[in-house]
């Protein structure tokens, strides 16, 4: 039997961290199609994120992506957010959009270049200092287009190198997650492209390096719930970036492909009672807005994975765990449908209702008037994108 | 027995398109890595094919994309192609970036959109009429990013409509090479995904639409040459897209990622004799060469196809059938790779000189100084991409 | 709005077939798993799917595969399904079992093999005129392991004439039923190995041939419904093979890895008031019950298709077409997802209870005492499988 | 420039190492054709695997499967291999086809049976030492098939301590070959499902613990060359099994699906330095040939092996890591690819003349009568095949 009281308690207490460029423009190399009230700041884009944690109450943080939120004063961007209701979560660092990261950054063949991208990542941390940041997030485009276009092997030393240097610069509540993805913009091989790959250099580098799930990363075919499994029992998940896709790394919002998905995900969290943001990892949306209203696709997403997270904990483990010693595969497997199967969305509205929200998100966002807002006082000058 | 001199002289009169886009800029979303000496002007880029033809005697037209190569007197640029050697070839639509289109061209759901989309097409076959084109190739980014988004089966409506329109606006000389798309830009659901959809629109639309196969378009494990050989058997391929892929679209050289498969599939162009221009397949690259050099890499590109043209006519076909025929797995297999195992480099080699070229393209190019004198007088100005 | 009398109208009346051998073992290449109770007939396994219709309700009919079900006297079989309860639904041809079929069936190089082979597909007519079954179903083993084996194209000449040949046998009330698959057993090049291919057989052999689309047989990424939606415009559509697959043919039960996907193909039927059997498609099972429980995983998996359907005809299509035709991606897609997350198995209670029927299917069949008679009553003889 | 006399050193000296399997009968789920000459006996394996040692030279050892091989008196199997000219090389365990383990072997929920299944490795390093086998070999078909069948992570708990009971036991010269594939036999989880979990378990073990690289058991898009690459750099790579395949894992003759990636693969073994026996890596075949005549079968698929070596010794190094180095991403391509266009059948033959063999293996097996020969004298009894 599922404790119902405690199934809300651990919905209330649930986190989920937005990025400030979920906010901004965002396309395909095909196009960038501008929306109106994009924001045009950090500081536009930490209150679009607040509006968020205003309307769902489980998105007290947002991650921030340095040199795209770079500003003079960190310590008032922080003041800012918390003036707003939210905290700065994670740091991402950018060492793919300089003309020097042609061939690279951390991996790249010229030692130059080599050093400009880890004092990048070095700089980063200073920005941790600055805003109480527990996060460093590491996402390398590093890769090759070619066969023989550069040594694999040799790639890898100069990646441990830059990282061994980065880690060994983090303070004692800092940490790395350090990211992996199959491809793009590399397309022949990138220098992580699995979580073999990120897991091992963790390994090597100590207890403040964890692995970083994207779910958009793997090859087609790719059993994530098992990789959040192993990786828990290894004590190596630090965080993840949701979104969902239909092929490659589609960004769309996640629990929008594969709501199952999401829901064995969640439920290997639930299992391992990692949910609570007391265990450690950061439940991070990273996601492409490109044709959608920015914020209330946000909201839905962040809706996406509470809807997942609420199956997964109804799931009657009990029952689960017997069936599943006794090898009744269908009794196991009807376990664990009869939670997925269950609208939760009752149960979400009286979580909100409790904690004194619109139990209707998305609704009381529309209503509220904050679109119309910003899409007149954004009228003018320049919109954030991944390129500012 | 292989007859060299006819494999030599089919190899001679090969002709291979390459498009305007390849000599200008290109990237991913992440990032568009600006190189020296890329054209200015559709004038550049066609002077920029004009030598790639010169260096490898098989590339005598150039593609032109619109509105990309939107010029003021387009007979002017046909004379000036020709001047310089070369041919306009097919013309290409782009109903993909204009901020009408983020929820489709054709298929909108907007009929505003949808006609000025037709009418950008009827428009394109003006230029044909200009240039003397053949050939109308259209992609279509038309495709939704959620299920729901829009109704699958009413885009196939609106898709027919417009498709109908621009067939019924072709001369008798002119054609249309519909090409098809797994996804990218749309995430979902694309409006023309796979071959049977360009195939059944095709033959509804009557003997002047063809299929455009791009080698990039398919989802993972896709046996390409079987499409080939069955459009062939169904007289319905009209053209190829040739780049390479490990992943998605990656749009690299042709033959840089599984040259066993480009041999196989021209394979199945001589096994049906259909190699020949007079036949009327439309060899093109589609290629974007985001980090390397682009004239040299178009012309490696050339060769990549010429070396897999020239292993598949050297397949000795009778004892192929004979083994076929007997049931001889392993001796059919292998008559079919000795020819692929062959060092087809000399005998191109050959075929140059004869035609009273340098055996070494590449290298004729690098001596000619060609890229310092771009690089020089193109310094200045906006340099050609996706977007201009 | 929907109307909810009439959602229970069509749960009531939807017809779902299940097939003979699945009742049988079945395995992987690695092992076969054999289970108690396990029919040794094929009337032992029509009284197990007339088990499964007795407790759904909307399995009336099953599907034979021959030689496997092979009898002296259908017309006996026939009226013995019907004392059951049930009827005979398509006939399945197997020409992939004899020692002969190594390189093919009606491609195979060997003109006396396609003799033989077409010759079965014409004897399953027979059976069909004899048990008044109205559909045939054909899936080709054939195919090429290896480049080079066979000849492409000529295999598909091969094929076009054993179909032609097949088609000319048919009945006015008759039809074909033509499936393709990427891969396996053949694993370089399959014959049909899409439904493009399967459609343009069918478009050139007329209109008693339709595709039939088993759900496991297609590359990574596919969109499924894309296909359904596109068949049922040409109006080619005959028949699905439902499972599920989280890799390759994995035959599972349908809905177990991709609930959301079975929904949405669904949907793409209920909008195309295509769900009534008047309208002709046969909804039929495919599986292999490798290593659970055979008649109650074939109850579940009628349940999980009554579910998606269930969710597919609660989809508010008013609202729908109205935030389609508005552009508005987040609330068409959010209309959509409504009818997804609710919870249909008390609906679908109702219906069974309307029916008098027992609203636990499974429980009810767990409790008959089925089961248990069953693996007394057969625990000698040889059980029926794949091979027999 | 590369030092021709030392690459043909190089290739005289390999070692590549047949599995007595691949003599026997294999097939799909479908059908296993059998073939007439098949072996009856682990002696008659024996007897072939020499066979193809005779006119390779480059197969020296012959793997075992235990209990397909299981004899009285392994050291008398053991001196008839040497007394044909072979060893016997890696151990493989199976414990996939006793009924016990329809729900898994050492991860089974049920101890007794997972008692039973460690067993049975134990005594696999029994049949080691009484062969003189260095390498044992573990490949698992363990998983599941339904989400919730069994708990993740738990399974890794029991796998874990089976596989420490297993290394406990191993002797000094023994070690571990730890195999990983995505799926099948097992369709929604395998235990062992990629690199990373097998190279995770194999550090926690210990240094005689290393990765077992199959070349068919990947996800779509993986860069296996890349794995290979990284497991050199970490010092685990341990044995491949080669094989190659279009879609899953196919069992297909290496080399014969993507010629091109086995040359990469080769190539990463070259640049460390691993290839001559001394280093320690097991170069393994695991194949079925289903459709093709076994023994040519295994001896062409040494040859592509053999070729994809040339060809990666010829690789000029110098000029692609001056080339890697500049960042001149067209010319390290066309280095590599130098090599890899290379013809590299006239220097294979030159290295078998020296080494006093017929430079066409193929062909002198069939002239040498000994297919006739089998066929006639393994005309009665019971063929070998993955069942015994």
């Amino acid at each position: 039997m599922t404790d119902l009281s405690a199934v809300k308690r651990s919905l209330a207490s649930q986190a989920i961290e937005t990025p400030s460029w979920a906010y901004g423009n965002s396309g395909t190399r095909f196009k960038v199609f501008a929306q109106p009230g994009v924001p045009r700041s950090p500081e536009e884009k930490i209150a679009d994120a607040a509006t968020v944690h205003k309307y769902t109450g489980v998105a007290p943080t947002v991650a921030l992506h340095i040199p795209w939120d770079r500003v003079d004063d960190y310590g008032a961007l922080t003041r800012y957010a918390e003036d707003l209701g939210v905290r700065i979560g994670a740091i991402n660092t950018n060492v793919f959009q300089d003309d020097d990261y042609k061939l690279g950054s951390v991996t790249n063949p010229d030692p130059g270049i080599r050093r400009k991208a880890t004092d990048h990542l070095l700089d980063a941390i200073g920005v941790m200092d600055a805003t109480g940041s527990r996060d460093l997030k590491l996402w390398f485009s590093d890769g090759i287009n070619y066969p023989g276009q550069d040594d694999l092997r040799e790639r890898q030393d100069r990646l441990a190198a830059a990282l061994r240097e980065t880690y060994d610069r983090l303070g004692d509540e800092q940490r790395i997650l350090l990211e992996y993805k199959l491809f793009e913009p590399a397309f022949y091989a990138t220098d992580i492209p699995d979580w073999g790959t990120s897991y091992a250099h963790c390994v090597e580098l100590g207890p403040k390096a964890t692995v970083c799930i994207d779910t958009g990363h793997h090859a087609p075919g790719t059993n994530i719930e098992f990789i959040v499994a192993f990786l828990l029992r290894q004590n190596r998940l630090g965080a993840f970036d949701f979104n969902s896709r239909f092929y490659a790394d589609d960004d769309l919002m996640v629990g929008a492909a594969d709501p199952f998905q999401l829901f064995r995900i969640m439920y290997e969290i639930v299992r391992a009672d990692a949910l609570d943001p007391s265990y450690g990892i950061a439940f991070m949306l990273d996601q492409c807005h490109n044709i959608e209203q920015k914020i209330p696709a946000v909201i839905r997403s962040v809706m996406n994975v509470q809807e997942a997270t609420a199956k997964a904990l109804l799931v009657d483990r009990d029952a689960l765990a017997t069936a599943q010693r006794a090898g009744d595969v269908l009794e196991a497997n009807a376990v664990l449908m009869d939670a997925y199967n269950t609208d939760v969305r009752p149960l979400l509205a009286e979580v909100r209702a409790d904690a004194g929200l619109d139990p209707d998100p998305v609704g009381a966002y529309r209503r509220s008037g904050y679109q119309r807002r910003i899409e007149e006082e954004r009228a003018e000058g320049a919109q954030a994108g991944w390129g500012a």
